[in-house]
Order: C-alpha cells, then sequence, then structure tokens
C-alpha cells in the first residue's frame, strides 16, 4: 500500500524506526523525513495486520541496537493486551512515539473501510498510552518532530529550561507555550549573568533581557559561533537544556560542531528554532542530523520538549514504583 | 526593531496585512509568508506602542479595500476598551487573527522587558476575542496558514466536509481533527455516489470508500486534474466545502486552473494538503496565491478550517442579534 515512484533518498542509515498503518504517512516519513535530517533503522508500511503486528516491530526494534526511537501511526490496535505488554516493556528502553488514527467515531468508522481496523475508544487507547509510556503524536510532522527530538545523544534529566534568543517574541512565546508543559524557566545566578553581560558588552545591543531569556537582540552572524556557545556555557550549568533561538546558518559546519561540543561537554540537549526560518530549511536538517534537535518555529521545539522532559518524568516514576 | 538584511521579496501586492509586536514575527511574515504564497497590503512591525497602537492599524485596514484579512502579533493591548471598540467594529467586515504573546504569568513578565507591555490575564484575553470575533491563532506558523485560508475569494457557509483523497490516513486525520471542530462529513446521496463509482471504475484502483471519504487510493497523474475535478463536481452540491489530499503537481497551471474553477462555478473553498509534501512546497504557494488554502499537511489546513467555518457562525449570531 506504499508507493514512492522516484527514489530520491540516499542510504545512510541511522536511529529512527518507523512503522505506518496507511502507505502515506510511510512514503512521507521516508522522504520529508529524510529531507529533515531524519535517518533511519527501518521503515515499514503495514496493513491490515493479518500477520505482523505493530507491536511485533515494536519487540524487534526495542532489541536492535541501531534503533534509538521508534514512531508510529496507527489505526487499529490488534491483541490489545499483547500490544500493551510489549509496548510497556519496549518503552522502558526506548522511546514509542505514536500518532493514533481514528480517534474520534466518524474517524472510526472510516478508517475500518481502510485497514478494517476495530474502533477502540480513544480514552481507553489514552489510558493505554500513560499506562505504557507511549508518547501521543498530533500528526504526521509532529511525528517527525519527535523522531528529530529523540535523536539527540542526551536527554534533558529535569524541567528548567535556559533560553538564549536572537527574537525577544521567539523567547514569550517559549516561556508561554513552557508554562503550559510544566517547565521552568529559572532565573540565573548573578554570577552567571554578570560574566554573560560583561562578555556581551559592546559585542551586542543592549538589552534589559539579559537574564534567562539571555536576548542578544542582534548579533553579527561571523561572531554568532562564539556568542551563543559563551551565553549557553554560561547558562547550562544552571539548566536540564537550552533553548536557541538563532538567525546565524547552520548551514556553516563550525557553527554546528560548537553547539554539538557544548552539548557533549554538559550532557544536555540544545534545541535550535530557525529566527529566519525561509533561509534554514537545509541546516536545521543537517542539525538534526548532529543530533541537534531543530526546527523552524519556536512551538514545534517546545511540544517535543514537553515530551522528552515528561518521558524522563514517567522514566523516574516507574524506577521509583519498582523499587 | 525590524532587520531584513536581504529584501528578497518581489513587490507583488496581496489582501493580507499584518502588524507583528516583535522584529521576528513581522520580518517572518514577510520572507517566508511571500515564500509560502501569501500576497501583502501591508507589513508592520512596532514597539511599545508609544504613539500608533494596532487598533490604529486595525482600523485602517479595516477601511482598505485592498486588505483581506488581518494578522498580527500581539504582546500587550493599551487602552483595552478603544480596543475592543475597533476590534469588533473592524472583525464583522474583515477576519483579525491574533497570536497573543505573554499569555502565561511568566511570559507576561518577560514581554514586560521586550516591549514594555502590561500583563493581561489571558482569560480576560479570550472573553474579548470571543466577544469581538477576534481568530486566536497558536504561533507564528499558524498565523501564516490564517492568512492562506483567509486569501481565499469564498468561504464555508456551513460545517459539511467533502472529503477527495489520495491517501486514505490523511482522510481519517481530517475526519477526527474535524470531528472535534464540529466539523460534519455527511454521506453523500446515492445518486452522487453512483455517478462517482462509475466514472472512477477502470480509472483507479478499488476501494471500499467512495462516499466521503472518497478514496481514490492511486491516480495517473496525467489524469489527476480531470479525476479531482470529476469527483469534486460530485461531492460539492451536498456539502460546505472540499478538502483534498493529493499527489498531483500543484506546481503545473492546469491543475491549479482546474481547481479554481470547481470552486468558483460553485462558490465554495477547496482546501489542499499534499500527500507527498517533500515536492510541494512550490507547488502549495503557487495554490494560495491562486486562492486555494494550501497546506504540507492535513492537520494545519483543518485547524485553518475551523477558525473559517467559526467566523461565519460568529457572525451569523451577531446578525441575528442585531434583528
Amino acid at each position: 500500500n506504499t508507493i514512492v515512484p522516484h527514489v530520491r533518498v540516499p542510504n545512510v542509515p541511522g536511529g529512527v524506526a518507523m512503522v505506518g498503518q496507511s502507505g502515506w504517512t510511510a512514503e512521507v516519513m521516508v522522504e520529508f523525513g529524510f529531507e529533515r535530517g531524519l535517518r533511519f533503522s527501518g521503515v515499514v508500511s503495514i496493513g491490515n495486520q493479518c500477520d505482523l503486528k505493530v507491536q511485533d516491530l515494536f519487540e524487534y526494534w526495542g532489541n536492535d541496537p541501531d534503533t534509538k526511537v521508534i514512531l508510529a501511526y496507527v489505526e487499529g490496535i490488534k491483541d490489545a493486551k499483547n500490544f500493551m505488554e510489549i509496548a510497556k516493556k519496549v518503552s522502558l528502553r526506548k522511546p514509542i512515539c505514536i500518532w493514533k488514527g481514528g480517534s474520534s467515531e466518524r474517524g472510526a468508522k472510516s478508517s475500518a473501510s481502510h485497514t478494517g481496523s476495530l474502533a477502540m475508544s480513544h480514552s481507553i487507547y489514552q489510558a493505554m498510552c500513560r499506562e505504557t509510556g507511549i508518547i501521543e503524536a498530533t500528526g504526521l510532522e509532529d511525528l517527525m518532530d519527535l523522531g528529530a527530538a529523540f535523536s539527540c545523544p542526551v536527554v534533558p534529566t529535569g524541567n528548567k529550561m535556559g533560553l538564549v534568543v536572537d527574537a525577544g517574541g521567539g523567547a514569550i512565546a517559549c516561556i508561554d507555550i513552557g508554562s503550559r508543559l510544566g517547565l521552568e524557566v529559572p532565573r540565573i545566578s548573578a554570577e552567571a549573568e554578570k560574566r554573560i553581560v560583561t562578555y556581551l558588552e559592546g559585542r551586542v545591543p543592549p538589552s534589559a533581557n539579559r537574564n534567562n531569556p539571555v536576548d542578544l537582540v542582534w548579533i553579527s552572524l561571523a561572531e554568532a559561533a562564539n556568542i551563543y556557545t559563551t551565553a549557553l556555557e554560561n547558562v547550562m550549568p544552571e539548566v536540564d537544556f537550552c533553548m536557541l533561538i538563532g538567525y546565524a546558518q547552520l548551514k556553516d559546519d563550525n557553527l554546528r560542531k560548537a553547539l554539538s561540543a557544548v552539548r557533549d561537554r554538559f550532557r544536555k540537549p540544545i534545541f535550535w528554532a530557525a529566527g529566519n526560518p525561509s533561509t534554514q530549511v537545509a541546516g536545521t536538517a543537517m542539525n538534526i542530523a548532529d543530533g541537534n534537535p531543530s526546527y523552524l518555529f519556536p512551538d514545534n521545539a517546545m511540544r517535543c520538549i514537553g515530551a522528552m522532559v515528561h518521558r524522563e518524568q514517567f522514566l523516574k516514576k516507574v524506577r521509583a514504583e519498582d523499587k
């Protein structure tokens, strides 16, 4: 049920696995996902699950050392008990993100003719997600965004967000969405603030906002890598991850290497949203392929940060219960 | 507060007006919005509103015959009573879509240092939106999406959706989201279904789904314009608008002309979501510029359909109260 007429995707392996119970979702994931920087361990298009079920693939990828994150578009769940057991087991090892089709009564009826899927109450499905730690995706683009997030080699171990931005309005968007997701944007210490203010003086225009968010206002693109990393290095020790809204070109290898170096030094993720999305389509893809979750708009980044932080909270809870 | 270092935007006028209380939002709207097919009557970057306020621009564009839709990023509202009066008056004539920054307590604090905006409880703001008919946007991309929707020369006069799709999974996504937005997906009459089934026989693979959604499964791209328009013509009389998920290339002038002709004949909008987003970035922009709201993913299209349908319901209610 999947038709990819012109294969434009080079064979570069990676850590994202995907199963789509609609040919369209598998195709788009392969083609558009690759263009957006996702690198795959496997993509499977599945139909009415008369032999292999989606959970069989979860189990396979759960044991596959190359797979870091499992994505799925699912219309119907067969053998729900077996699905729950496998999903719960695998989800403790690797994130499973599912976009569920047929969440409405009328949609479920339509999916019955599409893939022969039996209807399941959406509230029951959502309870299954909470129980197993499955991450609910809201659509195909959201699945790709989550794939980019969980391709990062490190995870946020808490909910404290650092913000370094070239776009003051973008910082406010991140704080607003972060509030709804239960994230904190702590003020950083006076010492760290002083180091940042001293460093930035003469390098960027003045601003009243230098303490989380660190508003850079406007930077010389030639100095971007140094300015971003200096700001990040001073904020990172006091937060669990950073969100950077930048204008400098991610196509520049040195900038991406500098960001990856800060990430690896602190073992904390740096999320990126483009201040200038129209010129950063290729650059964000390159940064994702380097393991830095990158998006054209802050909203997409924030939804993924929420998913990662909530997953860590889920894992902590399960581990505490197991003791 | 707005820096667009390299002007890449040709001077092609249109019906979208935008005011951004953050340079970033105005820049992105001009550059990325244009690339996505939006055509502008004016874009204004505004700061702390010490002279002109956003509502002054609403009033100006409300009286401007070239402006069809007003978009805004707003952090703070000055002179709320005056804002309400103007917004209510203008909104009856033209849609006003606002993305509000500072909707959280912490975000409002940050916007105080960014644009000197006074905090306003977000629930009060939302009540103002309901009262005036202001459409709440969720982010910058959503603002652009809404700009594309309201650039359409016709509006859906009811909530009945017709679905013609090349991607069965995409139809289910539309139905699920449509359910949450209060849209109906009525079964079409036996006569219309029979005409569609007869026409499609031998042209596309068999499917159990030919009655809303009309699942085309797979079409010959050379025949796309004929197949889409024949399906649309048979569904349109029984619905208020159609949603089409297609794989044919929108860069093809004949296809876009055929879609516009069906729209104009029935005076009902045709929304488009790409089955193959990676190859349709330029095509969707061309279709938007032709007045057909087009998106890379069905979710974006559905949110905009919801906004248009709800606006028509608001206008009907206000007109009924005025009698």
